[in-house]
């Protein structure tokens, strides 16, 4: 539940080290690492591929098509924010474009998370300006209702509080919470790490069967081959 | 972003007095008089119609296919509560039937509310037993992971906290935050006063375009009528 | 597309008593007798079931999320029309409750047919006012932006235009253009009339395949039967 | 994959009186006996309510927008039987209406279960026969293209052999192969007999942890309680 | 509603200098340049991207499943023309693959908008032809039924005129009627005249709450805040 | 209906020459080239295009949120395989990610055809290793229900049967069932010299409607010229 025509100025954002860090590793090893949660829902893709990026979350509360407040959070990016956008009711509009992403950008934010449209891609795949949506619509919008900026806020049904950690890749996107961050970075890393070895076993002919003892389970499970 | 694997024994519940003169404002004036906001995603639909309900929510997070926390939720449920289900990721699996809901019938349950599936919906009607989901299966679900009770979820795009009001009626399904609760009766039940003598001024022929003074507003901006 | 900010006054309705004659023949009927066509997307369904109607069309064109020219239709509506509302996005909120049923009532309107949400289903059912719509939705408009009446609308995928006849059942919705309405009654009519003598044969076992002379054609065409 | 232009007479049905003992048991509890397969995708909803059915399978492949082998499958109709209808595309168009309708019942079909559009919805209902669709559509159908009757089809998910049992009540569709049926029926029973006395506990207060001896296996899995 | 069976071989094609010149201002501006109105449903998206188009609309209407009338359309093709085709009723079938596209490429097409499915997609991308699409698909198609030509067809929720000026791009796709085609790019071209220096401006920190002067209306409509 | 906890060994495959050569002809052709059957619904897309593959099917049913039967089915990867995976209910989790891709690839399998989610895209895409799929998710699964290898699944629709022949690319997927694998591909083979002729035709400016002598037959159907 929202509170509504408000901004919030000063906003603890998760450490930046750890924050930078993050997008390397990816959206599936971080949700892995936080116990499987965090994800936004699968219709968020990304307008161009190839792009993985972490950052730390301004967050905004848009009206159905209306872009009033994303000139208000413009203002509260610093360097290394992901804005992220929810709307209260379901909607396709092209809430964002150029224009907007040469402020967001110029004000230091990486990429946008909107639960919504956003028109301009080839324009925004120029600017090496990621987004990550649920539709790419022409669909314009106009400045007329008060949303508001840094409250906490659900997008593509996971709440996200302004100043944790956004990872985002084209698997999908992931919330990490400011205050599980380093313990996430941690565990995505020795998650990582491990998956050298592993990949070069399963490269050789090792079945995953075998490397992670599976057939016992399974047997146990009540598994039966059939010549 | 959910923690996993606890179940909060001690909730703060909403005034019950409170919860319980919110179901007959109904869905629509209660979301009107918090200021257009606290709605679930209209896909959530009640598996039968004409049982308004509201009561204090008690969460469950879900994993998907997967209805053992329903049982661990059960033990938690007092009278005059209505359970809010969430699931990990997207399902339809029909995760509550009419033996758990003789269970939670028994403990005081007044409506279940899931971001899923159920079945025997006509057991469950018979049982007055009123369900909003987002689907109706037949799919059985297993017992082999845990999530969470009592933990502030996200149902339906809509964050819910335990302890929070919900209402819930053919319109769809709202939550109300428990410190929002009185402020939000006494202005639905404004609203809802204000309602007779204008339905009967509009039946008795009188404009909306008279009655709200919308003429010189539309007017002013651009409306032009053509005979 | 759509001419904005203008309501037209004087339309040309069909015939009223044409339009009136063609609810008991239905929209499946209706859309067979005008060369199957006409009709709007199934996504468009009744809110509760069992009442057939028809009557001619005033037309509304809505923004999202903005339901002002509503009031503005409401008085051009005159005995015997139904409204059909179009929105310039697509859009699920509740535009229309028992307010403005009340004063669409008053004013001789016959029905709602609407691409997008309405609320208080419960109440319009008690009150007999039917609707067709793509959504069930508690969620709010604001009244903010200019739309049209009595222009030529795309609802569900179809062209209507004002003065065009709606019928509308549980079967769906069809636009039979008032050009058009006097030959489709027509028939309309004869398809029905032929019907009774067909359901009795079919009732005492004659097959279609016979009835229909569909042998001959089905053999041409190749089918084998198999023992 | 199918074959096309063919039409089997000669099929083998499950046992009818197997086959009639399956509805009172449920769609819920026959795929749950079955090891929790069977079941047609949850989008095949019934277009009235209350009415559980089961029978013996007579399939039809249809081709898009086209109902002509819905006249040869009425032939195969034996009574006790449930006609099973695929489309070779995605499709909402109304294959079947009340005179289709009529020709089957008085074949002695109990249903019709089509991944496809129907209409007529009104007068079915009146005619007390029941059908399970994706869609209800006033879109009328052509003649024009050889599908198939008897041969093995997929509807909404799921392979359906000509003489399996289908099940189908409000929670959805469950098919069961003719050669399980008999053991399908049997567990069904015994599942059910068990669920009289479960009911009964559970209803007096009894915990479905208790119940169930679930408080160990989640202890073990590491359910943690906070006060 | 639609005429069935006829071809209109004269149609009032929009000034072509004009069609040509809209395709390098783009769906978004030419869409906010006309007051918002003209777009097709988002749904519609290239099956490549990367290629701004703009041109002349013929138009055809299609029968679910069969492609007859593409053919027919081919000898209605000029120079610079776009095919803008609709279906009776909601289906995905792949009515269009590299045959057509030559023989449409060959008669001066320079693209297609199709509310249905294409097919041969990496050719078609070859040869340069860009299609507009609701989806993709092998599923082919029969010639058994009469549709129309040049008839004015809704095509993804919009209404086209056959010599309406059609612009698409990655953004999505709108209609320009051709009595306000010159008004259009004439609105299109100030308004984007206009984007550069704003685009510089806000590349150089300026924010749009200053640009455009919103502080103050947003303070007026009661923003606040919060340190 | 599926039979499951069981893992087929020995299953005939298509000739391999055969299945190899299908490839070049595309999903479209054959399917076509087959009678109009075979294809898998077209929501089924390739998480990267410009890949055609063909190869034999081994097929795996899996359990909603749950891979375990993915490491199964590895070990009964054969040269020239590719792996078909159904689920026995909707699901978009990320069911398969780069390791599992590696120990595929290193079995000799081709691709992937998943009728639920994969993540690690980019990698994926790196390692050339093409996936058919319903959804990208980072979502992970759970390894504690069994599902089957190599038993007839369902996938997309479609039956597949162990050792049928699968052709995927840009356009979709289609199953050739292997009994008819040889005169598919002598049939589609067929076709396809057809095409050049007629394409060098259609490039010169002969109209389909000549070529394919349709002006008769459009003019026997109604078809009327409007000048």
């Amino acid at each position: 539940m929202y509170e509504l025509g408000v901004v919030y100025r000063n906003i603890e954002r998760a450490d930046s080290a750890t924050a930078d860090a993050l997008a390397k590793l990816g959206s599936a090893t971080v949700h892995e690492a936080m116990g499987r949660v965090g994800l936004l829902k699968p219709y968020m893709r990304p307008i161009y591929p190839g792009v993985p990026v972490s950052g730390t979350a301004v967050t905004v509360l848009l009206q159905p098509g209306d872009n009033w407040m994303m000139h208000v959070a413009a203002e509260q990016i610093r360097p290394g924010d992901i804005v992220v956008a929810a709307v209260t009711a379901e909607c396709t509009d092209g809430y964002f474009g150029d224009l907007l992403a040469t402020s967001f950008q110029s004000r230091g934010a990486r990429a946008l998370i909107i639960d919504a449209g956003v028109r301009d891609v080839k324009t925004l795949q120029e600017m090496n300006f990621p987004v990550w949506s649920r539709a790419i619509s022409s669909k314009g919008t106009i400045k007329a209702t008060l949303g508001s900026v840094n409250i906490p806020v659900v997008c593509a049904g996971m709440l996200v509080t302004p100043g944790d950690v956004i990872v985002a890749d084209d698997d999908g996107v992931v919330c990490v919470p400011k205050a599980m961050a380093a313990k996430a970075l941690e565990a995505a890393t020795a998650r990582e790490a491990n998956e050298g070895a592993k990949r070069e076993k399963l490269a050789s002919g090792v079945l995953g069967l075998d490397m992670y003892k599976m057939r016992e389970p399974l047997e146990k499970a009540g598994l039966r081959y059939i010549d």
